[in-house]
């Protein structure tokens, strides 16, 4: 049978989302945890790879499975298994047709940058740093350009892997929370990076380097080298995939992060 | 002179503020940064001492020191030779009668706890958890009777080497944000261990061990043995001393922790 699960993590703690030799990351950590439970070697497919350093307040993955376990064990279990730092959140069966990566019709991310002269010291890892004032309104003003289908290859890593640069954005909106600038990203996927070096553009905006509409020259001209550096993965965390209603999994999480203001 | 600096850190950075045999704390970070900047040993003297793994939104220190340095030398000097999660925000020059520690009016504490039935992942060493579901009236019921001045020897740890345990506090306040709950507290002064007993029994009256009363019988009884047990140093955050105005120094920081909501 076929299991989905919601888990969150914490970046920091990991090398990233894909198994790799050496171990120490979060696939690593949890194909580890199921097996145990499973009583057998089980292997897990996620909806969105993180890259290390990536946080994720919602991250769904599947796997196959032919023991049978209490939904329980797949939660309570499993998470006594798992390292500081990672967390299965619910576990539900589905259909044998789900897939965790390819039912995704969208994703969420979000972006968390501390904005202030000092670099930061009790959100060191949880969230970016630019020390220029940024204006609001210039990079609400840029990101206004982003949403609908658009070939995203000025936002591209060179390692990306994706069939193809065109994706549909739905939402990018920026806002201000005391010190710290949300950026809040949903497309149908994102290329490699995506996320990282549109912050990384926007930023160059809200300092004044260039104008608001240079974003969408940027877009337009799709040459990686045009625009602004990749930024840190310190502020990034992956909110989680969209799925079609009729697959029954519970919906992206709560308001993480940063989580609730007092 | 005297300096006054404020800070804010990541206490799952450091063994704690106090300077320890081996290193590894604030204390001895900040000291060697304060050190290589002033160009000879210098002492800090911290505003309220915090545990190993226990946070600060704003630490308040001060130092004397001979040397004569723009202030921006002790903000972001001292900062390039701090280690990662800790930050100084702030440098103001101070009357010698100024003293972090006694000149304090008051102190605040702020405890996160995430109350739901998985354990923190992304949240790990940044908020306290708790199972089982929590009652918010009951919680605000017990903690109404702790504004004022009381013996607080029911949730004073056995090492606490205050003089008194006679503390006016002037907020205990409960609130819920999501998935989390969220404790406020400010008094003249703390005890050790106070704040982590405190929130150790308002859970202990929250998950219906007992009723709301029983917090004031605990406070009069003034026994640690019949309080709940400490709670966990992850969700507790240091605000910050509250001083009287003359001295002119920054008000306790903003909505930290947690920091904003989208």
């Amino acid at each position: 049978m076929r299991i989905a699960l919601g888990l969150e993590y914490c970046g920091t703690a990991f090398r990233g989302w894909q198994s790799q030799a050496g171990g120490g990351t979060v696939q690593d950590a949890l194909e580890a945890a199921l097996s145990a439970i499973a009583g057998s070697p089980t292997a897990a497919v996620c909806a969105g790879r993180t890259d290390a350093g990536v946080h994720a307040s919602l991250q769904v993955v599947h796997f196959d499975t032919t023991a049978l376990r209490p939904l329980t064990a797949w939660v309570r279990g499993v998470n006594s298994h798992l390292p500081d730092g990672v967390a299965v959140l619910w576990a539900q069966p589905v259909e044998d047709e789900f897939h965790a990566r390819f039912s995704a019709r969208g994703r969420c991310y979000r972006y968390f940058l501390l904005n202030r002269p000092q670099r930061p010291g009790l959100w060191r890892g949880r969230a970016g740093w630019h020390h220029l004032p940024l204006d609001l309104e210039a990079m609400r003003q840029a990101a206004a350009v982003l949403p609908g289908e658009h070939d995203f290859s000025a936002f591209r890593a060179a390692e990306c892997q994706a069939k193809s640069p065109v994706k549909t954005m739905t939402r990018a909106e920026v806002s201000r929370q005391g010190e710290f600038f949300v950026f809040d990203f949903a497309a149908s996927a994102f290329l490699h990076h995506m996320v990282r070096n549109l912050v990384g553009s926007l930023v160059h905006v809200g300092k004044g380097a260039a104008p608001p509409a240079w974003l969408g020259d940027v877009l337009r001209q799709r040459e990686r080298k045009l625009a602004a550096p990749t930024f840190s993965p310190d502020g990034l965390y992956f909110r989680g995939p969209i799925y079609e209603p009729r697959w029954g999994l519970p919906p992206v999480g709560g308001d993480f992060p940063p989580g609730p203001a007092p």
